[in-house]
């Protein structure tokens, strides 16, 4: 489980920056290609530990409104997953068919789940919206899931956007998109990049001042200590 | 011609449940990939007979600006477009040519069309929004269609969205995009859909109330037995 | 450079309308697939010259941190921006890697450039829409340049969506997106830009008044001797 | 276990020959989109159960030279496949590293699988193709699988090529690419596959003696009738 | 009717050629994307009058095994060819539904059409082959046209490959791929054509003799000179 | 230059060997994405210092059959290349365009160039494959480079198949496609490539006489310790 201080944190950093430091840690694959802020996720940070959802592609013969009601479903999957968790779905990319309508929306949020990210879209958009669920998306089309989409299993790794996603990895998500966070390199990530912003914010009020940007960013020497004489007794 | 009482029960249903009464009856491929509500659309239902324009890709000696002239051409369709009419449009998928601007949609809007499909583009944006007719598009480019298309001819069967659309099938669009319903099918359509539009909308109150989604939705028998106690007097 | 009189009549000039004059002279690839305005260029329209970017394909070695030290970097073309140019990114159409984000977005603001036109994203959305700096693109990814992309120069011909752009071509760029006129054409483009806007003026009040296309879009002989009866006393 | 008369049948049947008795049945997706036969393949039919792997996309702290020594890798997957079986790999259409070079394709052949049909691409092609093992798929890649795809498991649903397979569904594979059969439907769309090559042959001695498509292919009821008279003693 | 004369000298011309001729007429738009040689064409090229066939998406109440006996099918516009056409089959681009299989390319064998050029892919590849039937295809796969196309009519003006192709211009097709002639350019083009392959004769000739490319190709006045008077003598 | 050693033991590498110690080294991004070899490559290794060009997108007032003549040209290139280099052409992966026909391919064999690499394609395929020259590409295309592409130098870094190419680089291609090995990298990828070639080649015979994977490849320390027994005598 995440810890409520590592939340926090994550809370604070943008997923612009966590990408630079997971880059700097030797992973370049943590950006989710497809999912995009809705309205009801828009302006906000979501953090949260992954529970996944997978999808094969729709076979005519398994892939119904009957199997709606089977022992592994989108339902049966909604109904195990814990309050704080991040539903992250693969969706294969398929823009056609909506993995989740308002009902299931709703109920995700009664269940306290934090927020959904998929390379996959919505359906009933309207009514989605509604619930003021948090939801990182490709937007929305009118097809149930089953129109191009067969479910068959939740907590399994899945690749979402062009990223692999184990559950329990750490999710972060806000307007540029979402990142994967793997679970072992957490704390490093999220003190490094507690670091960076703090840098970075430094940076934006010396461009303000009229600076350039050679030896300012990234800081050369001579910036780094006049940087680190006039924050010293801030920390 | 679309009885009223066909358009006014189509207005009160969405895309996302016309497509699973679709889907029952055997039909998986009934919504157009593509088109998107512009703000001239957002938050809007339109119901409407399919008035199809065709186009075919451009050949230099045949699009141009001449060819707006001639007897076959768009603007000739668009004097041919019954009011009430949804005019769908079969722009190859290319997004970097707008097949229509703010003269001709507006014209459209004066000729009382109910609104536009197409998996192309409009151009002239601003020119178009002002109009306050209803597009469902892939958004602007701003050449005009003959740096990328031919139009060919109106009336006849096409594609749009990967989806075949016949004069005469009625068009549904709204903020999930736009779903082809085949006129043989409309009556069963309209009268199962109108059912699901009330099952759906009962099952959201469970949810409402904090009810887990397994055996709700879709309903078991015993769900099904409570729900019909409950709305039996209301129909 | 740009007179002020060429691009005071091209800000009253659509590039819908500039397409349309480039094509009728024989110039079909004038307009980006891609850069669409985001929030802080919506409504608005930016002219100016050229200043180009070329990135090529990320590679391990080359792609890094450190590199954004180097002599030749985005820092140092950004110092050698001047006054009032369109910086225009060729970033191979790349969505997930932001070329420029909240620190890079405010200097150029601060060095006076008119606007960003790009076949890829920005990053830090928020930081960078905070700078009100003019932005085409196609949306914003969080990771670097650096996690797709690797910088090597400025001021050389380039691609950009598809289009063929030099340093010295004029750009503009509106809610349909951007349009490049060859520096040799522009005089000409200009002229009869304007006649053209002048004319589509006119015919959009034919068309409030409910006059049919044919005849009218393109004018025949006879409307456009209405036309010019009209209007002449007004030039 | 697929029967050894059920084996001897499919492999006298085109898989064009069996999507159209599928479709009959309301199977429209059972093609996968990508597998095309390499020189070890052309000509050849393959008929076996399908033995599933799966892989999601790569992650650098997971896709490693080192992960090759796991207990979850290829390697033993390949350890566990029966005889006879066809190996089906979910690469995610990635056609930029190879999922087998040449020393798992030998020991593949040497544990006596019977096909490979992946949505993937292969390495080291020469080495490939001197193992003899029939492979449909993408072509060749120099990069190893880890290079984008990390291996997740084996016998799970799956998806390749745009269709669900499940562990025990029946493939067959031939120079138009390879299908899936549902396990559950296997013995009826023997049946009915056998008896449509049989017309079908009988149809092409028809064309080849000069008759014209109409009433002959589909036949009428008059074509039908001369066609039971003429084979009735055959059978 | 493409006279005998044009036809043979078509016959004699690559369609790189052509594509240069007709670019220099203004048609940059020419060449199809998609249809590629089968064994049955390579090495060959194929001259012939455009026949054109157009498919929309498939859509399951139209796109069924009984559509092949209704009076708009494929069937009957085979029935319908004129000896010596080239079939152009607008089949929307779709390589996972074929259009023929081997009864219908051998009946338009029988027929004496010279050959078929589609952006799609054919079905029952070794079949169609035995028929010897030139075919510039995508390539093939099993299921029918109607797991992803309806047919809806022949001789109307469609696209191809992305370009428009109408009944009566003229198909060349060769290993390079295949290219439309509008018909109104047909004799120029003609003319130019056999005068270019001509020069490029006489071009490699002098490279293969050792020349340098500047001022030889293209020529400059001094080797334009010289090439006159060396071929004057044996036109 | 490329000294004669380290060519001779490239040639001795396959590029799925070289890709697999570029990984190790940090490397993912060494395969172009697109090119494949022409008939003329066909079961070839070729092996040189990468000599690049670079094209930008087609703009009509540039990409012209005049341009031929211009002092940047192809022709002008060409001219430049020295004996046994690689060209290595950024054709922005366009399939629709031949970068070289049968006399620039002729004159680059010729001056002795070692291959062509690019993510285009060819034009007038039967005259370049009777060059003789050995071709990695996307296959052929009729129309000439002007008909989608504008070139614009030599001796640039540049994109190709998705790698950034530097001049200098190493280019190696066979069956598998090309790859790209940095400058600065080349002696120690040549060392660790010949050692795991040899190893390879042991493992190849161990699954040929029997051995299961896990344990033998990747080695365990078992395996290592017999096969360096093995091996120590004949280095």
């Amino acid at each position: 489980m995440l810890s409520r201080d590592v939340r926090d944190r994550l809370l604070a950093v943008t997923t612009a920056t966590l990408t630079t430091v997971l880059l700097k840690k030797g992973i370049r694959r943590s950006y989710m290609r497809g999912p995009k802020p809705l309205s009801t996720a828009a302006g906000k940070r979501v953090v949260g530990e992954a529970f996944t959802l997978r999808f094969v592609p729709a076979r005519e013969d398994l892939a119904t409104p009957e199997s709606w009601s089977a022992p592994i479903s989108t339902r049966a999957a909604i109904e195990a997953m814990p309050e704080g968790c991040v539903a992250v779905v693969d969706a294969l990319g398929v823009t056609e068919a909506g993995i989740f309508g308002d009902i299931l929306s709703l109920r995700m949020k009664k269940r306290g789940v934090a927020g959904v990210v998929t390379d996959g879209v919505m359906r009933d958009l309207v009514g989605v919206v509604g619930t003021g669920l948090p939801i990182w998306c490709q937007g929305a089309a009118a097809p149930a899931s089953v129109a191009g989409l067969t479910f068959v299993n939740w907590q399994e790794p899945i690749g979402c956007g062009g990223v692999a996603v184990f559950p329990g990895d750490v999710i972060v998500a806000d307007d540029d998109g979402a990142v994967v966070i793997p679970a072992a390199l957490t704390a490093d990530v999220v003190a490094a990049a507690t670091e960076q912003e703090r840098m970075e914010a430094w940076i934006v009020g010396e461009v303000e001042k009229g600076a350039a940007l050679p030896g300012l960013y990234p800081m050369n020497a001579e910036t780094k200590a006049r940087y680190e004489a006039q924050t010293k007794s801030k920390r």
